[in-house]
C-alpha cells in the first residue's frame, strides 16, 4: 500500500475535496496543517518546489492541487456503464440546486465535478445570499452539498471529458475513464480565472502567484502581497488579505468597479496601497516570486517587493468540451433560453457558464433550480 | 385612546404583520392567542362571527383579517412625497432580495407591501430552498426580513394602488395616501390564492373556508377537515392537517401533480382519505361550514360532515392595477425577458408574478437579484 500524506490548510476547500476523495476510495493518509505548523510547511515548498496547497504526496511521487484525473488515475475505481436521466455537470451552487430538484422529482441523478462548490467556495465572506446574512463561502456550499446528501443523488469528484449524442441519449466520459449514458444534461461547470498575461506566469503559479486566495492567503502572514482586480473579488481579497499580510498593493487597470459597500470597507485600512491604471508587466525571483514590475499609465514603470500575488481579474467559462455541441456567444458562454434551455434539445444550463448576465450564487442557485425542472418536463414527453 | 386587542395564533404570520404594524405605529394593544386560550377563541368566533385569524378589536370595532387598508387609516401617519430610485412592489422572496441587491448598490429605496414574505409564508416546510435541509416559510422569511432591516431600505406595510408613468419617473400610490416618485420599479407583488368558485363562498370565507393553513390549522385541533387541490400545497397543508385535525379529505379534481416526495409522505396516513376527478359543488351550515358535497365522476353525490375546508388550487397573479401599463400574457402574468425587463422601460419584475414557469422561492430570489441589478444598469444610463 502506498503511504500518503496531505498538506493542506484549515480553509482550503480544495484540500478538502482531496481529503473527501481519499476517504470515499478508503486510502489511509496523513493530515498535515502548513498553516500552523511553519515547519512542515517550509518541508512541503522543498518538496513540491512551490508555495499553495493542497500537496499529496503518494510514496515518491508530489501530486500538487487537487489533481483529479492522478488521483482518479491511482487510487480510483471504475464503474460500468449506466444510464441516468440527468447527468449534472458542474457543483457550484447551480449544480447543486439542480440536483436537489432533480433528486425530489425522483430522477436518476449523476454528478460529475472536479470540486464540490465551484467559485463559490472562494468567497471570504458573502452578505448577498438571502438567508444568510454573513457566511463564507465555503460554509454555504457545505449546506448546499449536505442538502444533496440526504437525498439519492450520486455525486462523482471526477471531471467531464466529452459529451457525445446517440440517438435520444448522450454519451458522457470522464477523465478518470468513467462512461455512463444520459437521458439529458444540466451543464453548470462555471468558469475559471482568467489569467494576468505575463511572461513566466505559469512558472510563478503556486510560487508565488495564486488565484485562490481562501487556499493560500495564510501562508501569507506577515508578508507582503498583491492583488490584481478592480471587481468585488479583488476588493474583499484586498480587505482579507490586509489583516493577514504586513502590506497589500491592489493593482486596478482601469479603475475600481466593484460595489460601492467595497469601496467603503477598502477606505481607511492603512496597510493597502491603490494603483489605478495600472499593470503588472513583468514577475521576477528565484525560485518564487519576490518582485512585480507595476506600469502605471502616464507614470512609467515601478517595481514593488512581494511575496505574493492573488489574481483576481475575472474569469473563462469552461466550455472547451461543448465545442459544436451547444450554442456559444462571444465570450463562449452557453446561450440559454428564459428556462435554460440550450441550442440542443435535451441538453439545459445554468449559472456562471451561461450567458446569463450576472454571475451571483442566488442567481445561479434560482437558474439551477429552472433548468432542473425544465429537464424534467423535457423526460416526462420523452417518455 | 383607542382599546386594540389582537386575537392570534402563534404560527399565523398576518397576526405577526398586523403586530408589527402597530407596534411601528406606538399603537398599544393586548394580544390573545387563541390557540391556546379556547374561551378566548369561542369569544373572538362570537366577536367577529368567523374562524379565522387575526381578528383585531379596535373599541367597539371589528376589523378581520390584517386589513392593511383599515388599520392604516386608523393608525397610518402620511409621508411627503419622496423621489427613489427604485421603488419594490410586494416583499417576498422577489422583492425582498431585490431590496438586498439594490440597497449594496446605494440605490435609495422604498418596499411596500402588505405583508412580508408573500406567499412563502403560508408553506409548512421547505426543503428546497438551498441552504436549509428544512425551514417553515415564516422562518426563511424573518431571515430574508432580518437581511433587509440590516440596510438602509425603507419598508411600508401598505398596498400600492396605482403607478402612473410621468416624463421619467413614475408616480406611485397607495391605499393609505402615501404618494411617492420613482425612477424605477421592481414589481415582485406575486399572486393570490384562486377561489373554488361555489355558491355562497364568500360567506363561509373565515366561517370554515380557509386560505391559509398555516394561520388557521391551530383552530382545527381534533375537528373534520377537508384539503381541496392536487399540487404540491395541497399535499403537504393535507400531510399536517393530518397530525392536527381528527380526520382530512383530500379533494383533487383531476389526479395528483404534486411531487413524488408529497405523495410518499402522503401513503400510509391513515386519517387522510383522497378523492380523485371529485369537486366541491355545495357548502352548507349556519353560521359555520358543516357539510360539503362532493362530486366525484360517474359515482354523483356525496356530503361529508367537516368543520374546515383549506383551499389550495392555484394562484391568479396580482396585477389589476397594471392594466395597460406592462404586457401581461394569457394568465394575466407581467412578461418579462431573460433579464427581468417588462415591455416598457424603466419597470423590472420578478418571482410569481411574472411569466417565468415555475414559482419556486429560490427561482424568485435569483430572479429578484436579477431584476435588481438590471434596474441599477438602467439607472446609472439615466443619470
Amino acid at each position: 500500500m502506498s503511504t500518503v500524506t496531505v498538506y493542506s490548510t484549515r480553509n482550503c476547500p480544495y484540500c478538502r475535496m482531496a481529503k473527501v476523495f481519499l476517504d470515499k476510495q478508503g486510502v489511509r493518509y496523513t493530515n498535515i496543517d502548513v498553516g500552523v505548523d511553519a515547519v512542515a510547511a517550509e518541508k512541503m515548498i522543498a518538496l513540491s518546489g512551490q508555495r499553495g496547497v493542497p500537496v499529496i504526496m503518494v510514496d515518491d511521487e508530489v501530486i500538487v492541487g487537487f489533481d483529479s484525473k492522478r488521483l482518479n488515475e491511482l487510487f480510483g475505481t471504475h464503474v460500468s456503464s449506466e444510464t441516468y436521466d440527468v447527468v449534472i455537470v458542474g457543483a457550484g451552487p447551480a449544480g447543486l440546486t439542480a440536483a436537489v430538484y432533480c433528486a425530489r422529482k425522483l430522477l436518476k441523478t449523476l454528478v460529475v465535478s472536479e470540486s464540490i462548490g465551484g467559485q463559490a467556495l472562494e468567497s471570504w465572506a458573502i452578505e448577498n445570499y438571502m438567508g444568510y446574512r454573513m457566511i463564507t463561502g465555503e460554509d454555504l456550499m457545505k449546506k448546499f452539498e449536505e442538502q444533496v446528501r440526504t437525498l439519492d443523488v450520486r455525486l462523482e469528484l471526477d471531471r467531464v471529458s466529452s459529451i457525445t449524442p446517440e440517438e435520444n441519449l448522450f454519451a458522457v466520459t470522464t477523465v478518470s475513464g468513467i462512461t455512463v449514458k444520459a437521458k439529458s444534461l444540466i451543464l453548470t461547470q462555471g468558469k475559471q480565472p482568467r489569467k494576468l498575461g505575463v511572461k513566466d506566469e505559469e512558472k510563478y503559479l503556486g510560487r508565488g502567484l495564486s488565484i485562490c486566495s481562501t487556499c493560500d492567503g495564510p501562508l501569507y502572514k506577515g508578508k507582503k502581497v498583491a492583488v490584481v482586480g478592480g471587481g468585488n473579488s479583488a476588493l474583499q481579497t484586498a480587505v482579507e488579505m490586509s489583516g493577514i499580510a504586513s502590506s497589500v498593493s491592489l493593482i486596478v487597470r482601469s479603475t475600481i468597479k466593484a460595489d460601492p459597500v467595497y469601496v467603503r470597507k477598502l477606505e481607511g485600512i492603512k496597510n493597502i496601497t491603490v494603483h489605478l491604471h495600472a499593470q503588472i508587466t513583468a514577475l521576477a525571483g528565484d525560485p518564487f516570486l519576490q518582485y512585480i514590475t507595476i506600469t502605471t499609465e502616464g507614470q512609467g514603470d515601478q517595481r514593488i517587493e512581494v511575496d505574493g500575488v492573488f489574481i483576481e481579474v475575472g474569469w473563462t467559462p469552461n466550455t472547451d468540451i461543448l465545442d459544436g455541441l451547444v450554442e456559444l456567444n462571444a465570450n463562449k458562454e452557453i446561450v440559454v433560453d428564459i428556462d435554460g434551455r440550450t441550442s440542443r434539445s435535451g441538453l439545459f444550463a445554468a449559472g456562471d457558464v451561461t450567458s446569463v448576465k450576472s454571475k451571483q450564487i442566488i442567481i445561479a442557485a434560482g437558474d439551477g433550480a429552472k433548468a432542473a425542472l425544465e429537464a424534467y418536463e423535457y423526460l416526462m414527453k420523452l417518455d
